[in-house]
């Protein structure tokens, strides 16, 4: 397949120009990221108006904002959203009033363990107005009279989400799902959009057996608005699926399985890994936490896992404005793009086999047999027990399993067979 | 549930009382048996005539007794059944006659080993009379003429059951069983009816899901006439079997498993002892020899187990007169009465559940959701992966298992689920 | 059954007289052979023409000889097929020529690591010449002019195997096939035909149960060939099949399971080689070699195995002039027939049986019931134990295994059951 060397540059510097973006579960943020995203990838964009119903949820007003701060009494901003987005209250109502510090730090947010760090907190469904900031700089805000302001909007609007249909031969699915609704984050947000639109491309621009279903799309009320809608075809097309997050950092390989734990798509999964990086962690599905808990819910049970580099929540910059690109590196987002990549090679070279010829086939007359000495020579032997063994349940790696030989050496003997036409794929 | 302090004492009493009369696989001591039980609990009496075919067999005539005994030559009693209902062998034909002690000698049955006790005997299928006697008394009988006088019946009659169905909401049954046939023994017969008594009253007296068929019968013959009318209708709506005997000592707990030794009753049995007496003792189904024999035999296959106390022989007593109320206390019938109200609740409360709502509910707005620090907390997440697991087939241990949380817990939240219309019994 | 003594001295001697012909795929080798086999069992001589498709492959032409040699230039034949028939190469073509011994060379096949030994050649599908010999001699020619004489034909004929089919009670069928194709060599030849022919006696004269498919026939195109005229029935009625190839060394016992591997003729085969020779080894499916890679492969998959003494390939006179009568002994024939006899025999009485009597049968009224001391004695137990399992699935060992009673024992204790009627077999 073709060249993707600089790829990991590549991904870094788009996540870096989308850092900036003040992304929500709603609104122009979400927009402008995948504008910028659809440069890069033919995306559909697509918009949920606000009000409508998704199972046992409701799609909210449209959140935007301008601006946002505390001045204190000389106007001088203590805490500017300029600065940087994480310091208003994800969904904050509009104000536009002083108070004193004691009122004002029943809407403060800070983190005593992580003194430097700025949280990142939301209020989707609860109307309230806050501010995040570093503790050290909470603990310095003197006493006296601050003004408070939140210039934003929270009216009838949509859910706005990303969506790429690459069509193959076949109608079975390969599925992919990012989510795009976290403002300045680069392990937990960008990591997963950037890798994804690589791959997206990597597809693209190769040929494929399977079709390919890309959505970038808002956590959770995003992917259940997505799944009210497809659900019926995702479930009869999908045969693997993955969400696609904190795929940034150089840290670890990690891999949550899906409900089953043994679908297609957690066999691919754990093949690759085992290859690519044998010292992988396998959490529990127990573990999960992502859109994987609405791909694997009751009734959809769709055959989805994740593969990460460190898993959301378990790294001390999660959630915070530490997950920087002090954490995302180029080599953190390459390495998850390669595993990534490996496992849709690994999907679309996956075929099962049958052979064609009932009783061995003459391999002599098409100059296939020969002999070491007193018996068959290895080769001849591997077209032997492939054959025996291609009953149409059997891909390579099973193939290389069951007759002991390398899937690499099973996969050109197949090849061998296939031209031969001793074997078909089923 | 309701208050049971004092059920040793009560089932003890009721055994006492019971104790004197003589039992038989047919005649009054049955009917009067189920007479005293049917004070307690609504028994339909049901009789099957005398010369009925039971599949291979044939209900026998019915036997009575009123009297025998062996007198010396001075007319005194050396043998009376007045005294100890075990001294006349079952189903002994009647007889008036005088004999020297080598001719009677013929005719008793005694145990070297065990000179003190009386040994149980009976000739249910073979026309004999016979007398049984400590084997310390048969030493000490003198040569002489002895008058041997059994005053009993064999006439056309029938044999005796007791039966109650206690209608639950669903016609799937729970069975029980107990056998009525043992003359004045302790363990291994009157434990079974008092402590299968008792339960009977604990299941009419409490709520319940499933329909029970309880019955006290003669063994072998009795299981087998029952099966002969009611085998269809128990293959379709038995869930789970028990046959009650041997439920007295204080000694052990033990569980012979159904014959595929995988059935609900056998999970139940299993669950509940690990639980309250962990040290039970599991033999095999090869060690079965009450009325599982026949509800486990083919072509019936139910799934019936026994957890017994000391299971039939296999304690010194067994079968002799030493097995009464040294062996029998208040305190092992009321463990094994405890034992067996916790599999009732066990079954009554084992359900299976099914999520309601497509995708992950809004716990939000039904103030379920609530996040410690980072991520969301313990409560949640059990909600969360209860709700995952919901597909129908798990009840309350099974989703404790797979989420990794106390089936206690596990039942609060589902409680809570239920309550919230997001999770609904199957 | 009947005696079998002198069984090994007979078949060696069978082997001896058969060991001076010519065979080859085809021919009147092939035809010698099954009359002299046919004098000791009613084999049916099949002939399928030459130019017949079969599968994939094509029957070739029929193959004779009369005479090969190699003379110097004194006439003195230093190469003669007259004192061996490997000297010539399977299927050489005629020819009448001279030629330097440099031109010679290149038809000419030894072996230098065993110098003494005439190695065994053949070019079915290719049309060529050459001849074979001792390496010892080969280094011993000189230079100088040759003559070199191949008097064969390669004309229109046809293709020669053996069948014979004894009728048993039932249509189910075990399969035997044994290969007749390789000129004079003792164990990879005749020892299969001669053990398949005692063990054809053996069946016959003996009640029989299942039909019993025995072939004759040249490796790898025979065995297709005859697939291509029986596969519909035989992939019906085939419970158990058996190639029979290297029966007659007296070194080990080996064993080559069906593609499954756990088919009853699989079963069959390891419980006997554990009872008889519990050292035997088990190669795998991978290691087959003979015509269990036709019966084993796609899409006949017959549940055919092969019990060798050492397995073709893994003995150093395989395939050489040193496959002769120091290899194969009267004790190894014998040893091998033991085997195969032990088969059919388990194969014969191997039965699974159902109980009639719906629950327990009256045993006391068939003098089937007793008791020592208090409880039902060991014979008692084990009818009622051998009851409960007779549910159609369980044959003698299996019934052996699960009610842990010898199975000598538990195939008494069914005879018993059996004319009692209370068994049946299924």
């Amino acid at each position: 397949m073709s060249a993707d060397k600089d790829v990991g540059r590549e991904m870094h510097a788009l996540a870096r120009r989308l850092f900036p973006i003040c992304r929500s579960l709603t609104g122009n943020g979400v927009r402008e990221t995948l504008a910028i995203l659809r440069k890069h990838i033919p995306l559909k964009i697509r918009e949920i108006p606000s009000g409508t119903r998704v199972f046992d949820w409701t799609i909210p007003l449209e959140w935007n904002i301008r601006d946002a701060y505390v001045a204190d009494e000389r106007g001088s901003r203590v805490i500017d959203f300029k600065k940087h987005n994480l310091h208003v209250v994800g969904y904050s109502t509009p104000i536009d009033r002083k108070m004193p510090l004691e009122e004002l730090q029943k809407h403060l947010y800070s983190l005593p363990a992580q003194p430097s760090a700025i949280p990142y907190v939301t209020s989707y469904y609860k109307r309230r107005w806050g501010f995040c900031l570093a503790h050290g700089d909470r603990l310095r805000l003197k006493k006296g009279i601050y003004r408070v302001v939140v210039d934003s909007t929270l009216k009838k609007g949509s859910l706005t989400y990303g969506e790429l249909i690459i069509p193959g031969k076949r109608k079975e699915e390969v599925f992919f799902s990012t989510y795009v609704c976290h403002p300045s984050m680069a392990n937990n947000e960008l990591s997963g959009p950037v890798v994804l639109t690589e791959l997206a491309k990597f597809i693209m621009r190769n040929p494929r057996r399977y079709t390919y279903r890309i959505i970038f799309i808002p956590e959770t009320i995003g992917a259940l608005a997505y799944l009210s809608r497809h659900a019926r075809e995702m479930q009869k097309n999908t045969i693997a699926g993955f969400t696609i997050t904190c795929v940034g950092d150089n840290r670890m390989y990690s891999y949550i399985p899906s409900r089953h734990g043994n679908t297609l798509a957690d066999k691919v999964a754990r093949r690759v890994l085992r290859r690519l990086h044998p010292k992988f962690k396998e959490w529990s599905f127990l573990d999960r936490g992502s859109d994987e808990r609405q791909y694997c819910s009751m009734p959809f049970d769709l055959p989805v896992v994740s593969i990460m580099r460190t898993k959301y929540g378990t790294y001390p910059e999660y959630h915070t404005s530490l997950d920087d690109f002090r954490v995302v590196t180029p080599t953190g987002l390459e390495g998850a793009y390669r595993v990534y990549k490996a496992c849709i090679e690994h999907l679309e070279q996956t075929r099962r086999y049958r052979a064609i010829i009932p009783g061995e086939p003459q391999l002599g007359k098409r100059h296939l047999y020969s002999t070491k000495g007193k018996s068959i020579d290895r080769r001849t032997k591997t077209y032997f027990d492939i054959l025996a063994y291609a009953d149409g349940t059997n891909d390579v790696e099973d193939l290389s399993k069951l007759i002991k030989v390398r899937a690499a050496e099973v996969y050109g003997a197949i090849k061998v067979l296939l031209n031969a036409k001793l074997l078909k794929e089923v």
